[in-house]
């Protein structure tokens, strides 16, 4: 697996940059020395400050009890050079397999919270649970992001957006409509 | 604008097809002969069926009031053709202007609520309001998606997505895993 560069802190804040646009993304987690891996498409920002993202992680997902126990979660981000393996990972349980071996991913020790980080990854974004009000109904939960690590270059990683079917479509061209935004709209 | 072919009945239980790879979206809604479209990014597929849709809707914006008022809107689903558009919308208020005519924009009659569509969009999602229990805390909305409409062609529509800063990411390749999927995980 590609790790051109090592991951930086960035701004908790602005994980909209990565996340609004739409990625499939990797959520690990961690509970009593038990980890797990999803892949995960239905999320969205909520809020900047706190920096705030709802997903939902269906009942079924071992996922779901080793989030919902420890209360924290890390989503990071994967690229195209790891298409397969995040076909691999929801094509997979937790219950049956050790995901991180499996799939020869690398647990990478995080900032805030007690799961790790797969280093594979362009980003990491460390969660902890801020409010489960819709996880009985939903299945939905909102996670605060509490630290987020990111690697400078490519600038623009080339993330993969579900589209249903097996099929996905990967991030093109970036486009700048900057001079046409009123400051504050950005 | 470019209107290539008419929108055609699209089952509504799959609208991830369009909306899970995170594309901005316009939302159009009424109430009481006053007509609002705002740019949106912050949502998510939460369900199959019923077809929910959860998304942010600042409390600052026009629509919010006709949304809640009328418990209904449209989400549209603009492409690369409209982005000069979506930023115009974005950066204006209904409250000082009509957008679809400020726009040049086509009010589209709908099937099944009474607010219009977008013509000049790849795609249209009817919704009705389904849960507004975190709307007073998230200005979060879950919206049943009760009648989709779509264009056959291109089955790939060049969506944008954005990415904060003025900057949005246009919709890529199309790569198929179709293969590597267990049935039933499609």
């Amino acid at each position: 697996m590609p790790s051109a560069s090592k991951k930086v802190p960035f701004p908790v804040g602005e994980v909209r940059r990565y996340l609004e646009p739409g990625p499939i993304v990797l959520v690990s987690s961690l509970w009593r020395g038990e980890a797990g891996i999803m892949t995960m498409g239905w999320h969205t920002v909520m809020e900047f400050t706190p920096s705030l993202v709802g997903c939902v992680i269906a009942g079924g997902n071992h996922s779901f009890d080793l989030v919902r126990k420890s209360r924290a979660c890390v989503i990071n981000l994967p690229t195209l050079a790891l298409a397969d393996t995040v076909v691999g990972i929801g094509n997979t349980s937790g219950r049956d397999i050790d995901k991180f071996a499996t799939f020869g991913l690398t647990a990478e020790e995080s900032t805030e919270v007690d799961v790790p980080s797969i280093a594979e990854c362009h980003a990491s974004f460390e969660c902890r649970l801020h409010d489960d009000a819709l996880v009985a109904r939903y299945n939905f939960f909102i996670f605060e992001v509490v630290a987020a690590r990111v690697r400078p270059s490519p600038r623009h990683p080339r993330t993969i957006h579900y589209t249903g079917d097996g099929a996905f479509m990967v991030a093109g061209k970036i486009i700048s409509r900057r001079a046409q935004f009123r400051p504050g709209m950005l």
